[in-house]
């Protein structure tokens, strides 16, 4: 990336505390946030007036190439979505249809304010090309399942290997490669055991599922005689390098292993609700102390990727099943979005929060909207107010991706319309 | 109005099916839907292609003024959000706060494709100003509430009497005005029963809250030993020109009397979630036969009037909390706020279908975007994936009162700094 300097000024700065400010972004990092911050400084100034200026949100869990399936087979529980409608069509699924999808979803997770993600699926070097065409920030994992069989086990190593060979900490650091073992249900345990071996080993982080749903639960008890977490426990798997993402289903005893492993947890309420796998003990969770963060999961169980919405949905549900408007206020759910994120990630170094250091993550909210108005606490309008479409800029490691609602990195006509050939190619082999 | 003709051009008509089509406007009515429909016919012509058409939605209840007191008092149960906050403001509330917060309103409904509404607030002439200068159509009503206070009590009929007087059925019709009595709980059996005699000898509709919240409901039981619409009904308050809203704590006893009586539901997941009201047996609601139709309360308890999440949020809600992915399908939320609107506010041989000779209220979601790629089943895509912002052009009894995302009714900028203004007069009293 070339060297320059952007000047964001006048904006509702939300960081430690909330301000009106200016800030000063050189290279990739944030370099100063000052009232009085000079034009002259800066080879860019972009004016904030009217907007607040938030972290890039994160999004930790989401299967980027699956927007190509948004709207296909809505109405089924999960085991039934998974193994009659999605599995078959991901079987025929290519690279060319990785790759299209992946851009489609960077295209709509700027729009709407995300900067980075945490992503399973296949074909994970076509994904990669999309992530650093578009300027965006992901860790990204070959979904391995291996249902017992040795054979395709050892193919799930080998795809595994190459990607973090061919992609972990490319695109200037960008782009980051963890281990992606799909679930207890449906990898072996030495899958799983060589999965913590090798990130050990090559310190690499971990990303699975765990817990969706209730059946899934039950089939992990009748296997191993322990509830998911348990088991996972129980054969080393969990340390403070794993984010496990639903956990809908969980006792307090492994409430208390996540605890104690430091395990991170991503949050998916939009896609547990769509699909009636179930509500997430979040308050119980929260008090425990645990580390949450929030995703959409794949656009196929959503139906879409757009993190204010999910914040949003998320403080509701946990209001209403709890019947007590005061839990999961505005605040706590933004930082499960923000902050939370970068935690879960292991890149709470670099990004989750607006301070000076930091990489330039950062993205402008247009507060000048009707369904915004009157002005009030910005945290507040944010999640229960706006919606994706108020983003008006995005930077992302002192990128500009966009800028007044403006795709600056790629081309969104072209990338709608090869989404839509690409989509229409997978459903008709 | 001026007579005019619009001819909006291949574009994909949500009619009884779905198919590609034009569609003519004529006057205040849908006069034509043809395939070959030529652009000679029509005074305007819109091009449709890309986009979808749908009847515009109908919220069934909101409060336009509270959109001054969005954001304001976050994190309440109802009562002591009432009682403690919104209510003492109300109580300094002129008529030129609720003719700003009235077309704040309608302004943000328009731009998410609201087309119709059903309003109980004060000062309502101020409400009708706004809404006739808008373009939009909707059933309006005085909030009556007496507390048993029998000088009150006669205040809210003069004050009820005189909206009626002043505003049924004007703007060419657009405006209605129906009897509002707040609740059983904030008002006495005397003004419920007056409101009864009132509406059937002036034939205008009933708009009222019912079981809201649980509390609400033991208090009613205390005082007339009877759960809410048991009550009603005995007092002979219920028959089929009654919107109740929310109606969220249902015995199967008051499902029959809502069934057997005709009266209409509304249905208002957002808010009832936001303040930890409760959750809606709609399935079961469904499976009786109910009338139901979806509203967003007001901006103050949701914190917006987009009636797109409105319906997402509705069907998410129940698939999870009867863990059967299969429930409250796009289709039925879809009917819900569109047919099932129209009939809870007794407009259903007028609006919320598209058919020839209904009125022209007609909304155009552009579908060419990230979030809605690839191109699928339309409902489902409404549902799930869009959010008001996808809404493009807008159309209310045959005048276009948004073309391609500009609003042509109102100057925006005007609204929303009016609105700015007369919240902090509001909250500075």
């Amino acid at each position: 990336m070339e060297d320059q300097s952007i000047l964001i000024k006048n904006t509702t700065i939300i960081g430690s505390d909330i301000k009106k400010s200016s800030l000063l972004i050189e290279n990739d990092k944030i370099a100063n946030i000052d009232e009085n911050l000079n034009s002259k400084d800066a080879d860019v100034v972009i004016n904030g007036e009217g907007k607040i200026l938030i972290p890039g949100l994160v999004n930790t869990h989401t299967h980027l190439p699956m927007t190509l399936l948004r709207g296909y087979a809505d109405y089924y529980p999960l085991d039934t979505w998974l193994n009659e409608y999605i599995f078959p069509v991901e079987g025929k699924l290519e690279g060319e249809h990785a790759y299209a999808g992946a851009l489609l979803a960077c295209v709509e997770m700027i729009k709407s304010g995300t900067t980075t993600f945490n992503d399973m699926y296949f074909f994970m070097d076509q994904v990669a090309r999309a992530v650093d065409e578009s300027g965006m920030r992901g860790l990204i994992s070959h979904g391995m399942l291996d249902f017992g069989d040795e054979e395709k086990r050892k193919s799930e190593y080998k795809e595994s290997l190459r990607i973090i060979e061919k992609c972990h900490n490319t695109a200037d650091g960008r782009i980051k490669v963890a281990l992606g073992p799909h679930a207890p249900y449906t990898c072996s345990t030495d899958l799983l055991k060589w999965v913590r071996k090798k990130a050990d080993h090559l310190k690499v982080r971990i990303h699975i599922h765990v817990s969706e749903t209730e059946f899934e639960v039950q089939q992990v008890q009748e296997s191993y005689g322990a509830r998911p977490f348990e088991y996972l426990d129980k054969i080393g798997f969990l340390k403070e390098d794993v984010l496990a993402a639903h956990a809908v289903w969980l006792s307090d005893t492994e409430m208390d292993i996540i605890k104690d492993r430091d395990v991170k947890l991503s949050h998916n309420p939009v896609s547990n609700m769509k699909l009636a796998s179930g509500t997430s003990p979040l308050v119980k969770m929260m008090k425990k102390g645990l580390n949450l963060s929030l995703g959409t999961d794949g656009a196929a169980s959503n139906n879409n990727l757009d993190m204010l919405e999910e914040m949003k949905i998320a403080a509701l549900q946990q209001k209403v099943v709890n019947l007590d408007p005061t839990v999961l206020k505005a605040d706590e759910v933004f930082k499960m979005a923000t902050m939370g994120g970068a935690n879960a990630l292991g890149l709470e170094q670099e990004i989750g929060t607006i301070e000076v250091g930091k990489k330039a993550d950062i993205v402008l909210v247009d507060m000048k909207a009707p369904h915004l108005t009157p002005f009030r606490h910005p945290v507040s309008h944010l999640v229960y107010s706006a919606r994706g479409a108020d983003v008006d800029t995005v930077i992302c490691n002192g990128q500009i991706l966009m800028q007044e609602k403006e795709l600056l990195v790629l081309d969104e006509k072209e990338v709608l319309s090869q989404a839509e050939e690409s989509a229409k190619d997978l459903l008709a082999r």
